[in-house]
């Protein structure tokens, strides 16, 4: 037992050293010309000035919650001031994790877009290995921290894990698992930050630069000339990289967690049911290195089939050895099995196993279905294509429609999961639903990550002026491994509705024993409206701060283009050649290459650094307050609460991803016909300024709100979990139960110090030897 | 007592005799000169067509229903067949009520324009007339059809009223009910359809008209030169107007249904408990038809304050009346009062006044907030203003985030009246704050409907080029009121999310006897993902309804403007005396007039009518099919299904309904400004083509699927509340009960024949003489 325990944290060091490996190896690649280079400063510059800013914030939030927590638990027999350690290290393992793959990112960006001057292969190569590590400093760190806090406090807490029927020792290991469900919290205060704050910046850049470089000026996307550019490189760091890493980070986090808790409760195998999903999680990180070698393609190959097979050759190996993992914990747990109080006898192995496979398979479906939605030349974005026709409205309306259909399916499939998993193995079945999903999240993670990378490379060869074969080479690896990252959203949406779900059951497990929540019951339905408003209330915050932002981008961009004369004479030159389809002569780059030096890139960067710190901060404290009142008030309140946020939540999140997802290639698409403005097709006709509203409106709801709500409602649950021993109304009694059982173990304790064989003498089937 | 259930009919009756009267009052004014009959006669027809059209499709489903609830409760020992007879009875009432509002309001239109010729004082009474039939026809026909199928089942089901305590009694008391529930359930399946055809009629026409006309040709709106404009009119009317008053009496029907059915439940004084909701409504009618008579003004006064005296000083006195009713009904219930099981002792006058206070307070305040989000001047719309000036995109996006905040207060103040109402009269309370807020529906709807007439009546006097001070003077009425109809969305809002809890918690009781309904239940979770989808699910068919149906109706304008010469060059002159802020010479007028007559405007109007009845028949079906097949699986998931539609339902409409009104006032704040395209103000600016565009984005959110999201949440609980004896677990038990029952009555009965007295001489406090 004691190897498997240190395999856990083992194996998150393995991760630690391939990331760091690989990222010696990254480092080492050419970085280009001096112009690239001067560029990808910029943007590595802007990318750490955000962060550096961002986390000299959080520093003093970390603090001040863990102080909180720490005063809190001091005098809690059912929890214990060390949730406040718990909390400050899921942080700084958040927090780290961004760090570690933002800067990977920003150098992998530039060596991407200087081997895409030689061929797609070597390109793909690094690109991809800079996604990979991120994709591993996240599940690293994760189950470094976890497996070492956990293996810390079964000492801590003085828990025999050969002995957990007896009453000490489940009471025990149910503290010990609560105190380390603040590791989960930490890392969901920081990811809701980071993806509220990274959304934020990228979103105001991204919007400000295409509305006034793009639609005004008509100069290409990236181009040089526009000084909102590198904030908007810069923000698809700081958002789509070090946002995404915190974010799958916690869901990582939180879906095993709430596994665990789940786990613990078992009548029997409690230990085995809370361990399993950790060691699944370690081979997951094992299979998911051995993935990132399969991913590899020939000159003329398609990057998409590489990626395709680390992925889902990872995913596909890891449900075989589930099987093989999931059979030996039953075995270990002895005769009595894995048992759960709603199930008569234990479970057998296929009981387990198959809430792993609907897991796996409605995470797929649902990926695919959002790829349905989103992708250029289905149905969906047919028709707001079509509807673009008629001109912005018209394309709203379609893109509005479109995201709110796209809830349907998704909610059906989850529906179905919960069900199967359920009827298998209780609300444990539905938490290993979550965890089957994200097991891989190494690998998905790094193909994730592979995009802003590629896309980032695009914009430096764009901006450094490489030539047209360059960019095409990144935008073609931009393209690629939309369907993996599609699906990578699908198990994000998913695994998220599941993981909440767990931690709501286990919420009530924590904070009312064996007492109901009522749905009838004023008090809940009260905390479920007032639940179901907060996502809105959450997503019009994040909204309102990108909205007025990017205002202040766009008024900055306008200001620049008027008041510097050889800009404005150079932007004409460019719209002309763009206009006429043609590349510019070499007398009027140099004049264009000149003018680029008069842009005043670092006020762009600043608007966006000082916007998104400001407005993160309101969003964040809403997450963490709400349950901390409604709880105090009422808690079976509290249980509406997650309830409501959950289903509005959800949705909402569906809503915003897909809508934003389908505008953006709506307007792709557009772009890709013929231009003829007679016929309303194409580049500068008034159906493509539309798309490109559309696409903008998308902006904010597929990169800043709609990601964040997954977070929300999972900071929301585990902050539910963390506070809930303080709100039991039967606090006084569990208290001094607790007490009794402590001062009868201290007794114990005592007693076997003279006869050392004591306590052991309970019975317990998995008593092995370790 | 018999007086008392006589005058519940009588009360619909008298408002049916003010409808009528006033109805013929309103044909005897003077339609105006020949063109405003013309377009009258225009617009009255294509009303009239589209409901042809769709009454022809309903008459059909309604026969449909009627024949499964026969079939459905041939057996059913807890209900009875006659609920068809109440649905059908609902669905017939429903449709009448927007029939006759309709007719008068179409008569009332071009009669305000032709009053508003000489003064706003005539103009302002024929306008608000139209509204009053509407509104009385709504609360008549909705009391006489309660009262008088109230007072025949009573007799049907041989209640006896004198003794409800006794079992025999009380049962067939509560079956009654459940059968009385079939009216709310055919009102709010008309509702439905009506506010879903309507609204995908109105705005297809709008966002047509507005598109092509007003954004591309640059012609004023409503110009007769526009073929769309009559299509527009005529949408106003079946939207506004039918769809409206369809839509309020499935809102009042529904709030008296959900408070009686949990006034029954009363362990004592249930009679008087299920009473006093419709004797509430029925002295509603007497004050409402007094208060419109406060409605006048003289020339120069301000109409607004006519309004507000008529529509607050109605409720005002109806909250007077209504403590000294309360307080007559629990002197009624005898020693014993109303007493409800959650409670010890019977509820005090003020148990229940308390509530009604409340929910008044709530619904006023939710108005004004409403009110301070949709305003001009205020601080959201002048965000949208301001986020205006950087085009379509930006101004979307605040548009969207001042709809999503806009939830939060209300639902805020929803929760408050919740808490507050049931901590004096449990859920009983609950259902009687909606009622409270609806009991002077019949002025509140005038008001409302007076709107839509007003708007009609600035139409025709565009249309028919009548002086522009009569315009200005159509257009001041139409301005003033809107803060009265804020306050009735306010009440529209609140009552559903507080009738649907009645109807919700009225559910649980039939459905499941004492079982709980238990939040943690992964069926209930199931229900509750599923059940949150719904509202979004059914937003996206009404808004591609929408978006498709506009775009055909964009292209067929279009297509007359280019196809037909003479109209091409008369749009130029008008789009040039409009640049120039000229009016037109008489020769130019003559010419445009002519080419007027060249439009085709009935191509328009058969495109609204075909799209919209098409495609208002998958959502309906859609909320009557989900509930019917998840209750059919398990009633626990119906709950949770009727809980996640609740909370996103009531969450989409109020975000849909606000951001809609906020763009509408941002663009016509746009329009206050001074014209200046070098500021970017005003008329013409680029500012003013973003905030149009935001304007018809807005429209189906506001006029098409927002308001159709309070009937789905309504519809769906009534549809659980009609199968809930069917789907009910124990159900065979239940079944055994009420047959021994029955025959313990009929042996009673026989053995009464002798001995007359035998089954009065029960116990019960309020044997009152009748």
């Amino acid at each position: 037992m004691q190897q498997m325990l240190l395999a856990i944290p083992a194996a998150g060091v393995l991760a630690l050293i391939y990331a760091a490996y690989t990222s010696f190896w990254i480092k080492g690649r050419d970085a280009g010309n001096e112009r690239m280079q001067n560029i990808a400063t910029q943007i590595q510059r802007g990318a750490m000035a955000f962060l550096r800013a961002e986390y000299s914030v959080l520093i003093g939030f970390v603090a001040l919650v863990a102080f909180g927590l720490f005063m809190l638990n001091r005098t809690e027999p059912t929890s214990d001031p060390l949730v406040a350690l718990s909390f400050v290290l899921g942080a700084g393992a958040s927090g780290l994790a961004g760090f570690f793959g933002m800067r990977v990112a920003t150098q992998a960006n530039v060596r991407t877009a200087a081997a895409a001057r030689t061929g797609l292969a070597p390109a793909l190569q690094i690109a991809f290995r800079g996604g990979a590590v991120m994709g591993m400093s996240v599940v690293g760190l994760a189950l470094l921290g976890l497996g070492s806090l956990f293996w810390f406090y079964l000492g801590q807490f003085k828990v025999d894990i050969t002995a957990l029927d007896t009453a000490i020792n489940g009471f025990r290991f149910s503290k010990l698992i609560n105190v380390l469900a603040g590791f989960s919290m930490g890392a969901s205060s920081i990811a809701l930050f980071a993806r509220v704050g990274g959304g934020i910046y990228t979103k105001a850049a991204d919007v400000g630069a295409d509305l006034v470089g793009k639609v005004e000026a008509g100069i290409p996307e990236d181009h040089f000339l526009n000084p909102a550019t590198i904030a908007d490189n810069v923000g698809d760091n700081v958002g789509d990289v070090a946002g995404m890493g915190a974010d799958l980070f916690e869901s990582y986090v939180g879906s095993i967690i709430g596994a665990m808790i789940l786990g613990a409760v078992a009548v029997h195998g409690g230990f085995e049911a809370a361990l399993l999903p950790l060691i699944l999680a370690a081979v997951g990180i094992v299979v998911s290195i051995l993935g990132t070698f399969v991913v590899r393609t020939k000159e003329g190959g398609n990057p998409q089939i590489a990626l395709d097979a680390g992925s889902f050759g990872a995913a596909a190996v890891m449900l075989g050895l589930s099987y093989l993992i999931i059979d030996y914990f039953v075995k270990m747990a002895g005769p009595a099995g894995i048992q759960f109080a709603e199930f008569d006898g234990p479970l057998q192995t296929l009981h387990l196993f198959y809430p792993m496979v609907v897991g796996l398979v409605a995470g797929v479906v649902i990926g695919l279905v959002t790829g349905y939605y989103c992708s250029k030349g289905k149905k969906p974005v047919n028709s707001i294509v079509d509807q673009s026709k008629t001109g912005p409205a018209t394309n709203i309306i379609a893109g509005i429609g479109v995201g709110f259909e796209s809830t349907a399916i998704p909610i059906l499939l989850i529906a179905v999961a919960i069900y199967v998993a359920n009827l298998y193995a209780g609300l444990y079945g539905v938490a290993l639903a979550a965890v089957g999903m994200l097991s891989t999240t190494g690998i998905q993670l790094a193909v994730d990550a592979y995009g802003p990378i590629s896309d980032n490379a695009g914009g430096i060869a764009e901006m450094s002026g490489l030539p047209s074969k360059v960019r095409e080479r990144t935008d073609n690896l931009d393209a690629v491994g939309n369907t993996t990252a599609a699906i990578g959203k699908g198990f994000a949406i998913a695994s998220a509705a599941l993981a909440a779900l767990s931690l709501f059951a286990a919420y009530r497990k924590l904070a009312l024993g064996n007492t109901d929540i009522v749905l009838t019951d004023p008090e809940v339905l009260i905390g479920m409206l007032l639940g179901g408003m907060l996502p809105f209330l959450f997503s019009a915050m994040a909204m309102k701060a990108v909205g007025a932002a990017a205002m202040e981008m766009i008024e900055e961009v306008r200001r620049q283009f008027k008041d510097i004369p050889v800009l404005r004479k150079a932007l004409i030159l460019v719209a002309k050649a763009e206009e006429e389809d043609r590349e510019l002569t070499e007398e009027e780059d140099a004049e264009v290459i000149a003018a680029g030096k008069k842009t005043e890139v670092e006020k762009c960067v600043a608007i966006s650094t000082k916007a998104s710190i400001k407005r993160m901060v309101m969003p964040g404290l809403l997450a963490l307050a709400a349950p901390l009142i409604v709880g105090w008030w009422s808690p079976f309140a509290l249980g509406g609460l997650l309830a409501g946020t959950l289903v509005s939540g959800v949705m909402l999140a569906i809503f915003m991803s897909n809508a934003g997802g389908a505008w953006d290639n709506a307007k792709k698409q557009v772009e890709d016909q013929k231009r003829d403005v007679e016929k309303n097709t194409g580049k500068g006709s008034e159906r493509h300024k539309a798309a490109v509203i559309g696409d903008t409106v998308g902006d904010p709801f597929k990169d800043t709100a709609g990601p964040s709500l997954n977070i929300l409602i999972k900071l929301m649950t585990i902050v539910a979990v963390v506070i809930a021993p303080h709100i039991n109304p039967d606090k006084e009694d569990v208290a001094a139960a607790a007490a009794q059982l402590e001062a009868q173990a201290a007794s114990d304790e005592a007693g076997a110090a003279g006869d050392k064989a004591g306590d052991k003498a309970k019975p317990n089937g998995d008593a092995k030897p370790h």
